[in-house]
């Protein structure tokens, strides 16, 4: 069995935490938080995140299940100089340098960290790359939605007079089909997403200033076509409580007679964090494997030989997927 | 400069061609045949198949372009004694044994050989694998077509009073949609797929019976609707002379939580040799660069790591796909 510990208790940590029953190789051993340990439940015993390194020798890897903005820069080079780690960091400009900082303090300690595991850095990404591997003269597009971003989320419920938000990112129909015609379309960002904003607003706030501020929102909203819902508290919860999110990565290319070929990638997914963490835990089996064999130091999922990932060997493989 | 040999020389041998085309790490060295290499054009050197052998130190990857009945359970493990190889072998029931006898042949010589490198098995069979890690409760789906199958339509030629055919298999779209719905319905055959036939018979051939022939023709057609359409030369010529293909892998599944989610990968092909060649020349990389690296022995899609599919390093990959 391989020994899991969770560093960070909020949606991801509770979805590894489920994961990981689904993996019939892996056993919780222990959930790591910031807050009283006498204060969370959960499935498996609760301890001071200070306390992860007194339990080295108990735990064969240790999800990260913190945030990419302050937390994992932090965390996993700190916790791979003791553990085989996985993280979700997913601030895709950062990720050079938060490489750099777990592949020195891995490489030194003899373990494995596997970074920016998810769908989007991840699974996405691992088609990217098989699809440009394949058809090199070729465009890339990738489409997310319909599904909720947290971030887009946040950033309403910071206007004053907003309550609670839920903002939904969608691809435009009219893009993907001429990207899926092989057209190579050229796509701006409004081109390419919409935005949909479900708002609670406190009562007589002016709502005509809450709209104009979401929609003129540089980087977060300025650059698409974005339409705001207020609704009801009820109303955001009974209809809008979900995390679901998902997307489509698609390459179309020519091959070397002139053929024209089109791959696609789709993931429709109810709750966002239940799928990142399960993906989490398919790579926190690789990054075990790969330190039994010898490997060290920091990985992505563009290093992991796929084989690692399945609780099956390499004979029952061959024989059922391949 | 990965210096390439082709060693068969037909559809795949000629997409191979065309393929090393695109990647710019990559050199044709020679094409070796069974036929008389004075009679064959190609854009290298032309050898005869037994002078592969002389030439061990100027080729890095021999990629095999036989067929999966008679030529590649001999030729791949033959080579695999003096070259890295890779190969399209798809007799789905024999890949143990291939696997075993190329590993045996390989691992003497210190070589690595990738086999059953396309995209079913290849590209399908690494989405089969990738799905199921990340989602262990959940089932799968392999739809192939619309696209042409050359051993259905091969054995419609071999029926008396037809001149030429071709077969589609067409995956049935109320099918498709009821696996997408996350209802993981039990789908016979006949349910799954239907098999459509372009068929040019001899002036005054009995076309009823041609056609029932068809149709109970059993494992190629009795367990399918099968419609046949019988069309002249110069409309098979005009319209059915490519060899499009494609199709879709599904999982669908349960997260630990209950949340459902799907997964699809589809592929759109208007030459099926031509996308399988290039497939193939992303992995006469992978073989190279494990070999370089000290991995001998066979492989599958399963063991390369993605990143060595591509021409460009680690740290590019993470900046520009991660």
């Amino acid at each position: 069995m391989i020994k899991i510990g969770i560093y960070g208790y909020g949606n991801l940590g509770r979805g590894v935490e489920n994961a990981v029953t689904q993996c019939p190789d892996m056993e919780l051993v222990g959930v790591f938080t910031r807050r009283d340990p006498k204060t969370v439940q959960a499935k498996a015993p609760v301890y001071r995140a200070e306390d992860a390194l007194s339990m080295q020798d108990k735990i064969d890897v240790m999800i990260l299940c913190g945030g990419s903005a302050t937390d994992l820069p932090e965390q996993t080079p700190a916790l791979a100089a003791h553990f085989n780690v996985v993280d979700s960091f997913d601030t895709h400009a950062k990720i050079p340098v938060h490489f750099e900082n777990v592949d020195k303090a891995a490489g030194e300690s003899g373990h494995v960290g596997i970074i920016s595991v998810g769908w989007d850095p991840g699974l996405f990404s691992l088609n990217r790359l098989y699809a440009g591997a394949v058809l090199p003269d070729g465009t890339d597009y990738t489409f997310w939605g319909k599904g909720v971003s947290q971030g887009h989320s946040d950033a309403i419920r910071r206007i004053d007079g907003v309550l609670d938000a839920r903002q939904y990112t969608v691809p435009v129909e009219a893009a993907l089909k001429a990207v899926r015609s092989g057209k190579s379309p050229e796509l701006s960002t409004r081109e390419k997403h919409t935005r949909e904003c479900f708002v609670v607003a406190k009562e007589g706030a002016d709502l005509a200033r809450i709209e104009k501020e979401i929609v003129e929102m540089p980087n977060y909203f300025a650059d698409y076509d974005t339409t705001v819902h207020f609704i009801s508290a009820e109303e955001l919860a009974a209809n809008h409580s979900g995390l679901p999110h998902g997307g489509v990565v698609i390459r179309t290319g020519t091959a070397g007679d002139g053929t024209k070929h089109t791959v696609e990638y789709s993931l429709r997914l109810e709750s966002n964090p239940a799928f990142t963490s399960s993906v989490l835990c398919a790579y926190a089996r690789a990054a075990y494997r790969m330190q039994q064999e010898g490997t060290t130091g920091c990985k992505t999922v563009f290093d992991v030989p796929p084989a690692y990932l399945s609780p099956m060997d390499g004979a029952a493989l061959r024989k059922q997927l391949l």
